[in-house]
């Protein structure tokens, strides 16, 4: 068993850019790699991989260990499941809400592979049993994809529902998510920077 | 126990008047109405009540009780919860993903209440084991509130973690979720209307 983070530091995040610079961007994804590093170390994942095009920001990483592949996301990944050789959770490095209950439940999957869908049909975990005998396919409708990909191999998805590990952090909104329900440094970033505020009837974001 | 479902049909939804006319808003409300009053029903709850301002659309109504009252969503909640003698489970009516295991779970709480988080940190469903000890405060950040208003009166909390109950539909990319997740009639309108279309990694709705 053991978890691959994708992670790319460099100008990062770029949906984010309407509400943080780049700068800010780069620092806050930091905050949430190491927050999901925590969290699968606190799951008890022994074996932690960091997958990134470059070392850009990750020069002292030490807690993870960090294998460069400059090639895009998909093919880097499925690179990496065919030489794993043992059970795989891939987790995306802006999940701040992910929680060590989450991963512990969902690599306690009975099926041969869990995905976590995140809003507008992403993946947000996928969690193989047979690495060797899957593939994955990102952006677009990933969840359904992925889903299928199981499927037409022989391979049984348990669907792992969760509002919390289905945040991923792409959009200012996303932010509110971060602010409401959200702990740890990565939300302290954040709140040091916005506030919640109602209006007509909804919450929304604004700098301090 | 038993359920009560705010609803209103007239001009329902009008976030989602960019992709949808007020007619077909007014379908489409009617639609997850009824799918939520059928989970409800699957989860072995017997009395359902609808707690509507008018009863515009509610003239056939044969599956749940139809009560009254023009005063605004607090004010007709509390009234109900004042007045209810037994646990209250308060589900909202465009909640298409909702499913009785979902409900059967929330109501298997072993606190006092028990609140589902939707996005943008409003509240979804509430279950309220001690009605009359309770007030409910909609709109904002509805969520922070509802688990504020429990503890303040000694009420212990669970918050319920669910992507697909916590997903209600009230903007256009809402109406993804429900083409990605969905099933019912609900999911049968809307995909009559649309179809997803990738566009730069992400997932749009499309008018067919």
């Amino acid at each position: 068993m053991k978890a691959v983070i994708p992670y790319k530091k460099a100008s990062a995040k770029s949906r984010l850019s309407p509400v943080l610079t780049r700068e800010e961007r780069e620092e806050f994804v930091e905050l949430m790699l190491n927050q999901v590093i925590d969290t699968l170390k606190e799951a008890g994942i022994g074996t932690i991989d960091i997958l990134s095009p470059s070392t850009y920001g990750l020069e002292n990483m030490t807690k993870a260990n960090v294998l460069l592949d400059k090639s895009d996301l998909n093919e880097a990944l499925n690179r990496y499941l065919k030489q794993a050789e043992e059970p795989v959770i891939i987790v995306m490095a802006d999940l701040p809400l992910l929680s060590s209950k989450h991963v512990k439940e969902i690599i306690s999957t009975k099926k041969d592979v869990c995905v976590v869908p995140g809003k507008g049909g992403g993946t947000n975990s996928l969690f193989i049993k047979n690495p060797s005998r899957y593939t994955v396919r990102y952006y677009g409708s990933s969840f359904l994809t992925h889903c299928s990909i199981a499927e037409e191999t022989g391979q049984s998805v348990e669907v792992y529902d969760s509002l919390f590990a289905g945040t991923d952090i792409d959009e200012p909104e996303d932010l509110v998510e971060l602010l409401i329900h959200g702990s740890g440094a990565a939300k302290k970033y954040i709140s040091k920077k916005f506030r919640l505020e109602m209006s007509r009837g909804r919450v929304r974001l604004v700098h301090i």
